[in-house]
């Protein structure tokens, strides 16, 4: 898509604005993502110098999310490019990140009071979200709204923000598009999570059935746990380095309780909800986005 | 100072309204600093609605970049007590960074546009002279213009903005009180620089001369390393954990060479620059401020 282009081009231009050559070269060492942020607000809000600009304040949020995600979870690599913390270190990720993050404040606070307080505050919930996302792989977390919660914030957030200000941008339903924006983020993590269970290692880019590994009770290990009789069976394997045969047992489980099954089902109804929320606006492209989401093969 | 209480009564209600008992709970365990960011905004603003909360803003900033800087240095303890990294982990320091920075940015949305750009502003700036400030530790740095222009943008930036948006809060002369915060921030970071090397690691709470052993060539190495005609005696010395005698052949040469007696005057004159940019204003308070940090005994 050329206007993706001129969303990288304004992303650019931003933190040239910040005078360091630095900060430029880091940027070109970032791995490029899908834009989906960029996708929806374009699709909502049409090509405009506001919405272009909208897009590269966003991007440039989830940019830094990223960068400070990866000094998190330690990751040596991001999109198959190496981590911006592996490339150099810890500091360089923490601080490319902030200035990303300000910068970007800093143009937001220069648009709309409403878009700049909806998007600031998609950043805090964001960043909740991680911390929780973090202490929930303490212990066996085996409550669904915890969970629920948790991926609201530290996934749907800036997602729903993004439908909501690019809809107010152009004095469209911003109610029903942050609800579609919310549904897609909450539907997009959740697809996550089952993609985890059901794909092999090569497909995903990382070990299968990490997020087990990792501490992460996800959707399906929650419907699991809560329709197993034996659930200390289940417990026993948390954080655990999985054997082959401790593998095939969980998806077994998985099959027979229907908990994938299901897993995969909440993911449709909430896209389908999404939808529906949107229908009167007659925007075909986020209906399409929606339905290669939850319409995939699992 | 009662009104001192009611800025922290403020972070309180702002970091409450994200609805996250955690983060609560991590702001109390934060050390207190002495909020001279706040004392400055308060002397020039006076005690208002508008200036508790801007306040809040940039203490919140600060205490965020403080968070995310103990990461960076893998400091143990802040102000004397245990840092949050240090408490917890790494991960819960950089995402309650991230929630103090996104909920400071959020507050300032919602005011003047002006303040809110110079805020913002101050953020990327320092972000960057923290990014520089690393990366000049990495050579023996001779160039007192990357000194001046890293402390500009990691210790005057946000002092600069606090003083500037106190300012523009009262319709005050915007750009005398923007150049009296930045070279308080100035002279406050060559004051602690000097102190590194004339104070005892007892008065200090560190190791003393810890800068040059850490890679930092402040002011008076600087104007120490000019001076020398063995350059090479000091540049070897550099990062290097320093002997008795070493830290006693520094300081001599030091004296001999009047590198420390020149950081203070040096430090002394942009003090004075500032109390002349404010003079037509009568304020005693940032008068006495100023004239504390730098007729004092190094």
């Amino acid at each position: 898509m050329e206007e993706l282009s001129q969303v990288k081009q304004q992303i650019k231009t931003f933190v040239a604005d910040c005078g360091d050559a630095r900060s430029l070269e880091l940027l070109e060492l970032l791995a490029e993502g899908k834009m989906l942020r960029s996708k929806l607000i374009l699709k909502i809000a049409g090509i405009t110098t506001q919405s272009i600009e909208l897009c590269a304040v966003v991007e440039m949020i989830h940019a830094a999310s990223l960068l400070h995600d990866d000094v998190i979870d330690e990751a040596d690599t991001r999109r198959g490019k190496p981590s911006i913390n592996a490339l150099f270190d810890n500091k360089t990720s923490i601080m490319f990140g902030d200035i990303l993050y300000s910068k970007a404040f800093t143009q937001l606070s220069q648009m709309d009071k409403e878009i700049a307080y909806t998007v600031s505050n998609a950043v805090t919930l964001l960043s909740i979200g991680e911390l929780h996302d973090v202490e929930l792989t303490n212990t066996f977390n085996s409550s669904y709204k915890k969970y629920l919660d948790m991926i609201d914030k530290k996934t749907a957030s800036l997602i729903e923000a993004s439908a909501k200000t690019a809809a107010i941008l152009v004095n469209k339903d911003k109610e029903a598009f942050a609800l579609y924006g919310k549904n897609l983020g909450l539907a997009f993590q959740m697809v996550d999570d089952i993609l985890d269970i059901t794909q092999d290692s090569a497909t995903l880019g990382k070990p299968a059935m990490l997020d087990f590994v990792e501490g992460k009770v996800t959707i399906p290990y929650l419907l699991l746990h809560e329709r197993l009789e034996d659930k200390q069976a289940l417990e026993k394997l948390y954080k655990k380095d999985l054997s082959v045969d401790e593998t095939s047992w969980i998806k077994q489980k998985m099959k027979e309780t229907q908990a994938l099954e299901d897993s995969i089902k909440l993911a449709q109804k909430l896209g389908l909800e999404a939808i529906e929320a949107i229908k009167d606006e007659n925007n075909e492209d986020l209906q399409n986005i929606m339905k290669a989401m939850i319409e995939r093969e699992f």
